[in-house]
């Protein structure tokens, strides 16, 4: 569950990013994001762990730097015992931002899960740090993590394996590379497990920014599809061979673009900033 | 995640039990729960939606009126629709206990999952409601449920399907019918995924009795095997292929038989009462 927020703080922004997002050139996303982490001000710790690459520490260090960023540093969290001790913890504790690279979100989960740096990274979220994570960093922010599945736009019973995430929030279910992967299916089988949560469902370089109201605002070149569970009448899960497609009746979609916002509060989709009589 | 404690409140009890309680002759498990829910005067609440067979409401009637409750009453929640009815809500708020019947936990959590009903019983709980689940109603109380998998002591990549559960708490994962269906390897995978839970394995007729401190007492004929995940220092599920034996290193287990007691807090188990220094 997410941490407590503390008296007289709010909680950072969650930015969840579906993958392959623009890094030279025209980075909105990532500029967005050191802008909320205080611009040139600001100090950015990436952690790499999802990635099998030795360099992706250092390409994202290179990243921050030519957007303006003075302080960023990649964090050596290979081992769990890595996850533990008490310098790297000081940097998680001092950083605005944290981000969390694409690789596999397994590593991120077997590696961070039940260590300090898990511990830090959600008590700095709900004292306003903001998380950011890409493709298998976005899937470990959320307390129910899609830790893989099969491709393709029908649910069915066992297309998807979920296993426990970073547990930032358990209000949303996040799928990235979305549409590139054709991944409605295995999003909507995972909320019909138990329809309480909404799934995200994030294309390449697009963005979910999540402020501290639970209000979504899209940034990026492609689309976030929202898959809204609350009115799901019945689903035939339970009862559905493992193989076999399963009905769903009463879902709700929202396929949203830069600038349009979702409430997770009150449910409602917007193509424009939330009204303010909320906020 | 759990709802939150209210001021003034303690929790109630969660009690998972690992099916086929004893309930004529000599129901300890059922009895206990009677007498923490109030004895002769307990309202107790049961809910048969796990079950595929109509009379399971009305046999669980029975056996709580055997032992002596006077109010007790079968929730017809069949459809998401009927886990709206404001009367049914009414009773599940003046209840002492309510218990959660056996059968498929996917049918606990798709129509319940969402609903006004999986909101009154986390508030319940919050507020001091006891709350106890048989078999797959066990399965389902906490927030990472174990939905299916297959048999055999050791984890294999892709032998366990975990869904959301009821969420009244993230610090277990519990499997039922342990001995006797060969779980522990399901188990193990499910905590292999993210080391940060304690896995609680019932054997059948067996009860984790979990206290507002989370400590937790083993009630019952059989053991109760405790994964304590948190020296965990590698596991390679990130690395495994779907149906390859996983590696994991340094897990603790114990095997606890009735009146002895595990603190999830500070991880120790112990023969007998906990050690009054913490109470």
């Amino acid at each position: 569950m997410p941490s407590r927020i503390q008296e007289g703080h709010t909680r950072g922004f969650i930015v969840p990013i579906g993958g392959a997002e623009e890094k030279e050139g025209s980075p909105r996303i990532l500029k967005r994001f050191v802008e909320l982490c205080g611009g040139r001000r600001a100090r950015i710790a990436v952690i790499p762990t999802a990635s099998e690459l030795p360099d992706t520490g250092s390409r994202y260090e290179r990243y921050f730097r030519e957007i303006g960023v003075g302080e960023v540093q990649a964090m050596p969290f290979y081992t769990r015992a890595d996850c533990e001790h008490p310098e790297h913890i000081e940097v998680l504790e001092r950083a605005d931002g944290i981000f969390l690279t694409g690789g596999n979100q397994l590593r991120l989960s077997t590696t961070l899960g039940g260590t300090e740096v898990a511990r830090i990274l959600r008590r700095r979220n709900a004292s306003g740090g903001h998380i950011a994570g890409t493709s298998a960093g976005a899937a470990f922010l959320p307390e129910h993590m899609i830790a893989f599945g099969d491709e393709g736009s029908t649910p069915r019973a066992n297309m998807v394996t979920l296993a426990p995430g970073l547990g930032l929030s358990n209000r949303v279910m996040i799928d990235q590379h979305f549409r590139q992967r054709d991944r409605l299916g295995r999003l909507l089988t995972a909320l019909a497990y138990n329809p309480f949560a909404t799934g995200i469902g994030l294309d390449e370089d697009t963005a979910a920014f999540i402020d501290q109201n639970d209000a979504i605002e899209v940034v990026g070149s492609g689309a976030l599809t929202i898959v809204d569970s609350s009115g799901i009448e019945y689903t035939s899960m339970d009862s559905a061979e493992r193989t076999q497609p399963v009905s769903i009746i009463g879902a709700k979609l929202h396929v949203l673009v830069a600038g349009a916002t979702f409430d997770l509060t009150t449910r409602v989709a917007s193509p424009g900033p939330i009204a303010l009589k909320r906020r």
